[in-house]
């Protein structure tokens, strides 16, 4: 009987200092619990992804150095700790590794073979991959390390060329480990539900998952570590969106299924609110922000963003701040009031007409004789920018930006305006899915304002504008947006679908003509399996087809 | 006797059908010509790189259908034409082709090998990797064809575990082509010296290189192809920044040096300054755009800006604009007028302090008591970037960025105020480049006054600031810099350099600090190894060495 820990923990980029010591706690404490191997996350000393910081070799060697500095706490205990270290071989510099830790020193290094080099992932950017696999006798069991991706070989759109499972199959292997750092997004959990099941039947072998969590710029990691025997029956299973460590048993029927088994909430809305919610949480935590400043519209967005903004960091914490113009209407400005109430924050009003008339003045004899247009609108959208970053730069709040996924897609929004801010906290939200977490929100009680949510959307910068005069209506944009964006189908296959041609290709022009506005946005919480941000690249200079 | 034409052209990405006919144009000329092979550049069909429009199989769809079409042109004459195919085998869904064409057809298609994945290069995000090599037997001649990245299999940080060359040559090649997209900066060209009389001689073959011209997003693709013979010599070299087809022969002794061998500027300052205007020029013709337009502040980097604009895109096509503040010192705006008298562009004044003191009145009851500092230095900022951005949405002017390298890396610009703009032009130029490129400039009389070189530099963001009071002198800094961001040496490593330790904890505390900033940034024209963007990817939260 082996007595494994979970090591689900939380660990900041290139804080090698507090990510040893987490490391070192965590160890300390399961050898007192008499726990025989502590299995961490992928790239734990280091935290996952430095992205560029590999460039530097001080990097490196501290990233080194701090593997040694864990090994020599493993006494009594073993630990399989994932960090980066330098390819003794041929090819790229670096090596994504697992050490198997025990006896005071790095008994064995483990590389990893699969480099995911797709979406957010860039691995192949650093790593050279392994060359063979290997697997690891411990206390009677054979052990194989299969480092994340490792154990995805047939689950992408391509199938990998190598197959780490198959491999340490044949080599004997009892128990396939697979540290992870494996981002959360919408539909993921059951994604790898698939995986695991499917592989553990196909190697008939048990798996332990142990994930990262926590959040590295656009990437949310979400835990959800799990124990699962070659049944698929999952023996243990570890929160999402918490850090936790949790030890199972491994007998020779498996994992002996704990009563700490917990039933996973799978339902997308509740999982949504949990992880933008975590999302704020944890990104203002590493970033040493306390407090957030909102731009309060009185619309559906802002107001979402505004409440989980209060959920994650108190409404002590957060500043609503209502911008009225003489386009605004009435509604706008009660409805954010009693939004800001309902939540319990402070909520200021800074009229912007003086700023406005002061930008007519000015450019007035350039705009002579020209017809109203974008100009004007925008003009609105970048002075409530210039004092919100006015306040955040006076009173050390961090903006949050409140553009959702569908404004984003389609341009939408101003740059420099309201595509400002520090975190985009809905921009991989879409409109409809604005709507059905602000229902959610209000599920027991009208916490957003009904009146936001039902009255028709407007970005209120001219006389009697609504969305619907220049965008689709929303569950239409939204089914074109997601067909164009995560399922990667062209104008002719959306149309198949049923959709009318010329809105499919008015909607394709707009994402297309806004790849600029997006080059400059704010990170944004990736929260579905295609963000904008880092995991979309695109030309710039290009003709779309 | 075998007579081949380079063909040095410059292709949008996405555009096809623009450049299929570029493509069949030559072919018909050089046929005319009685020219044998055409070689085209890599990825010819589709531009080098679409990035993620690679995901989209309408776009492959149309590259595969491209080629062909460019095939069925091959009458009589054979071409070498670079595209993107869908990978017949195991892996990644893609290959990085060259398609030899001959009797109407693809007769073989040669995928590439080494996929160069860092910097600014990700093809392994897309692309497998060819499993082996061949070699094409043409009138005689043994042509091996190495793509790019392949003849560099030495030539980076790290040595690759393949490579082509050796295998071409135990093919059994007389000859190397290499079909490139290979991106132009600052002492590129001595390094692919280096690359090409290494490989030649190592080979003992001779290698023809054709190279990719025109701007796609941030690279500057510089052409200079050439034709080199094993014992070194150019025997042809192809303009740099210009599209451009020349006919080469190749005899049983190699290349014969053409009447038409240039001899090749390698000096960097005229380099740069071309490769600048080059940038401008071609960014705007790809994306449609005419005119462009400048905050103007009497300084030393929107002078050299202004200048390479008029340079690229005409006097008549730039729109300078002072916008005094009440910090404004009376030479700012007298300089700014100088020049653009020098240049004959047009330049108008907007005074920002209506503007200023609307946003002091209407954020003074939240900043009352509060030390002065940044949060009043960036609303003048920002308040020019509102008008900018007003001209640009009314008049149909692109905004230029005028901010160097070195202000840039230390975050001495402001978000949403001098970093906004479509496009950076010196992004990539540290200040010390910025001096002398103006200086170049100036070599045969005043266009940049010489009071705008030579006088202190200061935002002019209160009153008697200077660039120096805040920033160490810019010879200092850029030292400093360059090590950190091109040779990414930590900050021990510099110390030893001989800086002081202070001002290296400083400059490197600055440039960490300020990652934020950058990641809004507009794209920047790549003039160096190390470009802040794509080329440079650094997480936000993290805790920097």
């Amino acid at each position: 009987m082996l007595r494994i820990a979970i090591a689900q923990l939380n660990f900041k980029i290139g804080d090698f200092e507090s990510n040893t010591s987490k490391i070192a706690d965590a160890l300390f404490t399961a050898k007192n619990q008499g726990v025989d191997l502590v299995v961490f996350p992928e790239m734990s000393v280091s935290g996952y992804m430095p992205d560029d910081l590999l460039d530097y070799p001080s990097f490196v060697e501290k990233c080194e150095y701090s593997l040694d500095l864990v090994a020599q706490s493993c006494q009594g205990i073993a630990a399989i700790v994932g960090g980066v270290m330098r390819n003794p071989g041929k090819g790229r510099l670096l090596q994504n590794v697992c050490c198997f830790m025990q006896n005071g020193r790095i008994e064995t290094i483990i590389p990893k073979t699969l480099l995911p080099t797709y979406d957010v992932f860039s691995e192949s950017r650093y790593f050279e991959s392994a060359t063979s696999q290997q697997v690891i006798s411990f206390k009677g069991v054979n052990i194989g390390i299969a480092i994340c991706e490792d154990l995805w070989d047939l689950y992408n759109n391509f199938e990998y060329t190598k197959s780490p499972g198959e491999a340490l199959k044949e080599l004997g292997a009892d128990l396939i480990i697979n540290p992870s750092a494996s981002p959360f997004h919408l539909g993921k959990d059951s994604h790898r539900n698939r995986v695991f099941s499917g592989q553990v039947n196909r190697f008939n072998l048990p798996v332990l998952y142990v994930n990262q969590v926590g959040v590295h710029t656009e990437l949310i990691f979400d835990g959800s570590s799990r124990a699962v025997n070659n049944n698929g029956e999952i023996a243990v299973q570890l929160p999402d969106f918490e850090s936790c460590i949790r030890t199972v048993e491994f007998g020779e029927n498996g994992f002996i299924p704990g009563e700490n088994a917990v039933s996973f909430d799978s339902d997308p809305l509740p999982q949504l609110y949990k992880g933008l919610i975590f999302g704020i949480r944890d990104y203002f935590d590493k970033m040493g922000f306390k407090k957030a400043i909102i731009g309060a519209s009185g619309g559906v967005d802002s107001a979402l963003v505004q409440t989980l903004a209060v959920q994650a960091l108190g409404a002590e914490n957060v500043l609503a701040v209502m911008m009225p113009s003489r386009y605004s209407s009435d509604g706008s400005i009660s409805h954010a009031q009693a939004l800001s109430k309902n939540l319990g924050n402070e909520c200021i009003q800074i009229p912007i007409e003086e700023i406005h008339q002061a930008y007519e003045n000015s450019l007035s004899p350039y705009f002579k004789g020209l017809p109203i247009g974008i100009a004007e609108e925008n003009l609105q959208a970048r002075s409530r920018a210039v004092i919100l970053m006015g306040l955040s730069n006076k009173l050390g709040y961090i903006l949050l930006n409140t553009s959702n996924k569908s404004e984003m897609a389609v341009g939408y929004s101003t740059l420099y305006g309201d595509l400002c801010g520090s975190l985009s906290v809905i921009g991989d939200v879409y409109k409809t899915q604005v709507y059905a977490l602000c229902r959610y929100i209000n599920r027991n009680e009208e916490i957003i304002p009904n009146d936001i949510i039902e009255k028709e959307p407007s970005a209120e910068l001219r006389p009697e504008q609504k969305d619907s005069d220049s965008l689709p209506p929303y569950p239409i944009l939204d089914g074109i947006l997601r067909m164009f964006l995560e399922e990667f189908k062209g104008e002719n296959e959306i149309i198949i679908e049923g959709y009318d041609m010329h809105t499919v290709q008015r909607v394709l022009q707009l994402v297309n003509g806004s790849e600029y506005k997006r080059y400059q946005a704010p990170p944004i919480l990736r929260v579905s399996s295609k963000a904008f941000g880092k995991g979309r690249v695109m030309p710039l200079v290009a003709k779309y087809p």
